[in-house]
């Protein structure tokens, strides 16, 4: 079947998907779970092919260690499922209501976005986490998963979408893809997918957005950003610093620039070298004398995006100049000012041009689960339709609902003409 | 000056314009609806260019009429900007709060999209609602009106830009694109725009949609259906379909196809046909047969937007016929069902794919105005960011604020670790 038709069959299959109960959809979500338990064996199986062939093909060491899918790893992925059954139906909520007029109502209802085209890397656990969040939000999708992982993927593939189809989900609303042409045509279905999600690399996203019309919602650079006020406690400073900086390097959400105000950098500087030996210091010129573990930073090192043990140290004069070098150099992803002055902290927050923004905690906090979302389908950092850590309601759009009894607008027109009455109608939420 | 450095300055500006507080805006839209009154005889004059250039260049008569603006329609202008002055603050509001541990609250806020680049038609009244949106949203515009209003939109430009920058607007919150070569130049600015609105021909839309990276909140074809049901009150069908086919036949929510069912085609079918002589109907053979003064409809009928006294006719034998017609040759912008029957008007609202689903009214009522909301911006057929008649909603987008004193994640990791309370802090809205 080609990429076309997989698309097309998708697209009828999310009309069904639409209309499904939330008891249907959690009712499939848990023949699936039970599904990943009971046919272990066939996915560590394929599981095994896909690691030796790494293992044959000398795959970096962390590339083969994600690609890891059994025991432990698979009843995590199957209680992830459950989970996702756990959480509230996202479809048919109403978000708004009004009368327009005697008997003309008007509703605004959260509806499935439709048909979703997702790429994603290596690890095969994703595959089940995003079938599950497609399927409790009622929207068909395409996968396509990391090459090296194909056998896991096609296994998990097959289990999911047997177990879905014994629970009476329609044929379809599921398909597999596998090679990068796959991808070069699913971009060009824009009659029949909705939105696209790509897991990856900046340069890969930036890729697949030059290469459709379809919407994409995208992650680029997290270049986060940490500035230390004036009037910021060095006590507090310095391990939020530090969380940010060391927690876990190599992930988005985690801080690449310290910026710190003059006044305090001859206090917080030495202070967070000292609390963390381990990372490499791209200092500024005042930072540097401070410093004297630190190399030069270049230009460069303000749009580095280390996802390692460096982080990049300016010294600035004011907060105003802080939030000029976030909007200019950051990635609007995730930054954080340290102060005790209330005022300048809501104005940083303000003026700080980025989808997630902290005062006195750590950068690390960017994301799906911590925010409480219940289920993460991304981080966005466009603005448009879902902003930062992006929850189910990333798979979700609206649809207007008017209810009339033979309303007709020629009613409504010229000076005799009725007039609307746009009365708030109250709705349970 | 270049696009791109217009559009650099729109991007500094924004950041300003986000941070305006609701006085400082509505007071800029007064001084603006003055300056449209105390300037009339230079806004007037540039006008007056301009219809002359157009007659001319014998423009067609309707769209030389479009250009016209002066008198009534300079003062509905004014009127127009004051009427956004009164609309609520849509920046800071709360769409939600959650606190994630003791001391540690983030709130869902909303705020500006940025920069917006509009694209519009020849009407120059356009220029003046679409500065006052992006004003009241706090965002920063380019605009690029039709080549015939040129010297309309130059002075409308001039005198709207020195009004807000008399009430202390930034320079460059707004500026004026006037080439097609502007549009591509401007459609390359990803970095600096977040939003481009096109309000134009399908044809129009797609190529924009095409040529950028950037979002863009479109209006593609209005196919709009009205199917009349077994069920359906035939006093009841006729004025509805008669109001959806002819009230405006102009516009993209007048209905292009009427689908009927075959138990009720031959009561309904003649007191339409009857109710509106001036229609040309196109019909499938089955509807040919109860239509004497019909045509016979080709595949292509069922594609078109007529926008004109023309109707698409197809008898059907069941609901689900319809709702499968609609969704294969419509445009997902509006669509009805006449029906006593409501068990079979929710499936209707719930399968049919479109932005607005109406039962027993009109097309005509799926617009923003009508709607009630307020002003609108454009009428969006994607399923992303916004959907439908897109008010003031569709230039704001949200910001993820944490406020905590020191906390780090590192404490909430580990057998040992912390939990996260993710109660929700109910706020008023």
């Amino acid at each position: 079947m080609t990429v076309a038709e997989k698309a097309a069959r998708a697209r009828s299959a999310s009309r069904i998907m639409a209309s499904l109960s939330a008891e249907q959809k959690n009712h499939a979500l848990g023949r699936i779970a039970a599904a990943l338990r009971d046919r272990r064996t066939e996915i560590e199986s394929a599981n095994r092919s896909d690691r030796e062939a790494a293992a044959r093909e000398a795959l970096a060491e962390p590339l083969a260690k994600r690609l890891t899918f059994e025991g432990d790893k698979l009843d995590q992925a199957a209680i992830g499922v459950e989970s996702v059954a756990a959480l509230e139906d996202p479809i048919g909520g109403v978000l708004g209501a009004r009368e327009l007029d005697e008997g003309l109502e008007l509703f605004r209802v959260t509806v499935p976005i439709g048909v979703v085209g997702m790429v994603f890397e290596s690890r095969p656990d994703a595959l089940v986490q995003i079938a599950s969040l497609c399927l409790k939000s009622g929207n068909a999708v395409l996968l396509k998963g990391g090459a090296e992982a194909r056998n896991t993927n096609r296994a998990l593939f097959t289990v999911i979408s047997e177990a879905a189809g014994s629970a009476g989900l329609p044929d379809g609303w599921m398909a597999l893809l596998e090679s990068r042409d796959d991808v070069s045509e699913m971009l060009a279905q824009s009659d029949s997918i909705d939105l696209i999600i790509p897991r990856g690399s900046n340069e890969f996203v930036q890729s697949v957005m030059r290469r459709t019309t379809i919407p994409v919602l995208g992650h680029a650079d997290g270049i986060c950003h940490v500035y230390v006020d004036s009037d910021a406690d060095p006590a507090l400073a310095v391990p939020v610093v530090v969380d940010a900086k060391t927690q876990y390097p190599a992930v988005c959400n985690a801080a690449e620039t310290l910026l710190v105000h003059a006044d305090v950098a001859a206090r917080v500087l030495p202070a967070i070298a000292e609390a963390m030996p381990a990372v490499e210091l791209r200092a500024c010129p005042r930072a540097l004398a401070l410093l004297p573990g630190a190399v030069e930073a270049t230009e460069s090192d303000w749009r580095a995006e280390y996802l390692d043990l460096i982080l990049a140290v300016r010294v600035v004069d004011s907060a105003d100049e802080a939030i000029t070098h976030i909007n200019r150099y950051g990635s609007h992803h995730t930054d954080a000012i340290v102060t005790a002055n209330r005022t300048r902290a809501l104005e940083f927050m303000q003026r700080v041009d980025s989808a997630s923004v902290m005062w006195n905690c750590s950068t690390r906090f960017a994301d799906g689960y911590r925010y409480g979302l219940g289920a993460e389908v991304g981080i966005a950092t466009g603005k448009i339709h879902a902003r930062g850590p992006v929850g189910l309601e990333g798979l979700v759009t609206y649809q207007w609902r008017l209810f009339g009894s033979g309303h007709v607008v020629s009613d409504y027109t010229g000076s005799e003409g009725r007039s609307f009455t746009h009365r708030i109608i109250s709705v349970d939420r």
